[in-house]
């Protein structure tokens, strides 16, 4: 094991101790306030604006064509954060959820999926850097593999049941990380190390063929239950999720469900029980096909909100949303609309480091906490799950292999402060994703205060945006403000240094790009 | 949790430590030796005898009916011991394997399956204590558990891949610790809260309908690719825990593999591979059924030492064979022969505390370590698997929530030591099983040296056996030795009052039993 970031994990939060006095299973001694329930609902490749729940200041035109009647349900009852980050890409978000690092530090920046095998598409001009293509893990012994703490081990360790359901994607396949199980997981429900699926549909068994082979790589494991059944993945997934609650409520132990959908990544197949709907409002297939996924989804949040209030355990239970990068925007064969345009205002959309790649729908209900209908538009990051889940559980003492880079925001729920005030957000991608587009590929961006910048390996360019003026980064401000442009990329730089981040290489020389304080 | 064991399980086991100054995950320094692989091969109901593998200083009739050459293989490898004990009864002893408590203290005496139901059978003079029919947990939150932490939790997070293979049988139906990936176990094939099966035939799904509908509590859950296959349970547990060692090569951690097959639990039936030929022999087909389900048992242990060899982890891992509890004996309707007898030269068989319910066949194989071919005739007890194996495994600093009673037999293992010197083994069974018979229901015991004591609540009854002398437990030398009777009963209260053990009471008086030493 890696002793070295024990330090600094230490010093980075509060909540990390060395000290561990307790008996191996860390729950707060009997008599303590009960620890809540948590929920954490997960959706794949959902934008910003895929939503009839407004997260701007205004109400767009997808908020609109959208219906996702429980997402205002929940955001009615529990407070709605505008500003919440993640990853531009899936890997990179989920990895930093269940190790509390950075993506710049854990250095899986782009997807995952086979051992040993890189996703970057190849440059004619750019080396890429050796980065954890094989994921996450809680041990050593695989090559490119960033080695962390699950925060899903500590709470079940500190008493929780906790339960996944639907996409894991942390770790390639044949490492020990593609099994939640790994990861502190008692129950699985078809996670696997593929962050895709072959099939939403039951009429093609999820991917697999009549004889039960797998298709793909990416044939959902685990819902053999549901096959040729009419079942949508979705449905499927929920069902199972909900047969787990009803296991879970016996036991006794509060729970932790990890509910992350398939829903809404690729293959846009199209959920029947709300396609025809869109049709009829005019949707085209495409268009009606991936609204009909995010209401699929949206009935599912219905249904475990409803398990809940029918069980009596609403009011103690903490149910959060939250999505792992914006909007597929890059690919026509997907999308109708103009690329790079489907999470307007937002530019761009996944794999981007500008707004449409990395701000995401986030609410977070918690009875007696967070205040009914409220509204958040202070910054948080995919990462701050990771000490605020574990704040919520009670777990106050807790060691972690590599530092938490997360800060909770707890805080926030509360309305007791302001975790954000003076804080960078930062997001490195010195990767090639296979789309191309605005924001997209071999850069590395920061985010402090109205400020964001984003500056790009290969060409040194750097552009500056203040978000709050222009939330569409229409408007690059670098030659205006030449001070923040150089204060920025300072601490980008420094932070990327201090991480020990990975930048890309120029094949011509051999050399390392420079790092944004270096231009 | 409970916190008030922790410094007795400091001062009884050298190897529990309060202190933890490393990391999340135990593992020792990088640069040490190379952690085995550790295999441990535990049978259901499987008697002294019921191997062609000589335990006692003769050669008996069974050893000459029964064919077992994977344990004459492994044994001309490793070290047999000769007095190896379990409880009487399987979830006892299953239940001490996972916390390393004894059973008099985890207080699961009998057997458990649905929870709040008691097994025992009702009787009309004696209140039999509110035992722990939910069987152990790592977690409170359920009455009638004893909670205690998982040996293969502590393997799992110092680095260790945990597979666990067939029977698991350690929390009641609904309770938490059904799962064994509660226990810590990332790898469950088959295991849930039942500790029988409801058939090994695939031509019968195994205990499911055609539509897949168990058709019983024990119907055996996760081997629905044997279905209709004409695969015999033993033999799919066995491909599917080969499948697993596959995949956990890839993994690059040391393993555990737990291989708890259901064989040899009734229904005995038969395992066609092997019955002819007992039949050819001349037994009876209940007799050839049952001497079918150990060659099966034996045929999967030689396939596990043989892809141990293919793979080059032999001599990198250590194997254990042990069984939980005698060979059923009490139950004429499965096995012929006089009742009581088939487990000669020992007197009773399961449910019993004669040695005939409770001595085990046990060998150990460690490459390196445990000298090819050698014997060991000093007692070992059930509950010293745990910090025995996290010995080998190197996990040094461990925390329990409850004392760890086990010793480690380590010291045999390397001959450096008789951690049996001057040590009493104790068995509480303050309980009624479902049969009857020699030394079976609602007693206790002591062996300490050459001597056992039994006790029997209900009738103040004690019996003395020279075991060196006497093996078969057919001459109660109580009256001879006054003395010795004195200060084993005197031992065995005193542990039982320590640890908080459990009585009847008499339903005429409502008075609980006398302690051994109050009579």
């Amino acid at each position: 094991m890696d002793y070295k970031y024990l330090l600094t994990a230490l010093s980075l939060s509060p909540l990390a101790s060395l000290a561990n006095d307790g008996p191996a299973t860390d729950a707060p001694p009997a008599g303590e306030q009960k620890r809540p329930n948590i929920i954490l609902f997960l959706v794949d490749d959902m934008g910003w604006q895929d939503t009839s729940l407004p997260f701007w200041t205004q109400k767009t035109p997808y908020n609109e064509m959208y219906e996702t009647p429980n997402m205002e349900r929940l955001a009615g009852q529990g407070m709605m954060f505008t500003q919440a980050y993640a990853c531009n890409i899936s890997s990179a978000t989920r990895c930093s959820l269940i190790t509390g690092a950075n993506n710049a530090r854990h250095r899986v920046t782009n997807w995952t999926l086979e051992r040993d095998k890189t996703t970057d598409r190849k440059s004619e001009t750019m080396d890429l850097p050796d980065w954890n293509y094989n994921g996450v893990s809680q041990v050593e012994g695989i090559s490119n593999t960033y080695v962390g703490t699950s925060f899903v081990d500590l709470l079940r360790r500190s008493g929780y049941h906790t339960i996944h359901c639907g996409k894991a994607h942390w770790g390639a396949i044949d490492t020990p990380a593609e099994n939640p199980t790994h990861w502190g997981f008692e129950v699985n429900i078809a996670g696997h190390a593929a962050g895709g699926l072959a099939s939403y549909l039951s009429e093609r068994n999820y991917g697999h063929t009549r004889d039960g082979k797998p298709t793909s790589l990416m044939s959902i494991p685990g819902l053999e239950d549901y096959w040729g059944t009419g079942t949508f993945a979705t449905e499927a997934l929920t069902r199972e999720a909900v047969k787990a609650l009803d296991k879970a409520k016996k036991y006794n132990q509060p729970f932790f469900l990890y509910m992350a959908h398939y829903a809404i990544h690729v293959p846009l197949d199209k959920d029947m029980r709300f396609f025809p709907k869109y049709v009829r409002k005019g949707l085209s297939d495409k268009d009606a096909a991936y609204a009909s996924l995010i209401e699929g989804m949206d009935k599912s949040l219905g249904d475990l909100m409803d398990w809940l209030e029918k069980n009596g355990e609403a009011d103690n239970t903490v149910f959060l949303f939250m999505s792992d990068n914006g909007g597929l925007a890059a690919e026509p064969y997907w999308r109708d609309g103009v690329p790079h345009t489907q999470n307007a205002p937002l530019n761009s959309g996944k794999g981007s480091l500008y707004e449409g790649g990395i701000r995401e729908p986030m609410i977070v209900r918690w009875p007696g906490v967070v205040k009914p209908g409220s509204r958040c538009d202070k910054y948080v990051m995919i990462e701050d799950f990771y000490p605020t889940l574990l704040e919520m559980a009670g777990v106050e003492k807790y060691e972690t292999t590599g530092p938490v880079d997360g800060v909770s925001f707890m805080p926030l729920l509360k309305g007791t402060g302001d975790p954000s005030e003076g804080r960078a957000l930062v997001w490195n991608f010195p990767n090639i994703w296979g789309n191309d587009g605005p924001g997209i590929n071999l850069n590395c961006a920061i985010r402090k205060d109205d400020w964001k910048l984003v500056y790009y390996y290969e060409t040194g360019r750097k552009e500056l945006f203040n978000i709050t003026e222009d939330i569409s980064e229409k408007r690059n401000v670098a030659e205006a403000h030449p001070d923040v442009v150089r204060r920025l990329s300072k601490e980008l730089g420094q932070y990327l240094r201090k991480v020990d981040a990975q930048r890309p290489a120029f094949k011509a020389t051999g050399k390392l790009c420079p790092w944004p304080d270096e231009v």
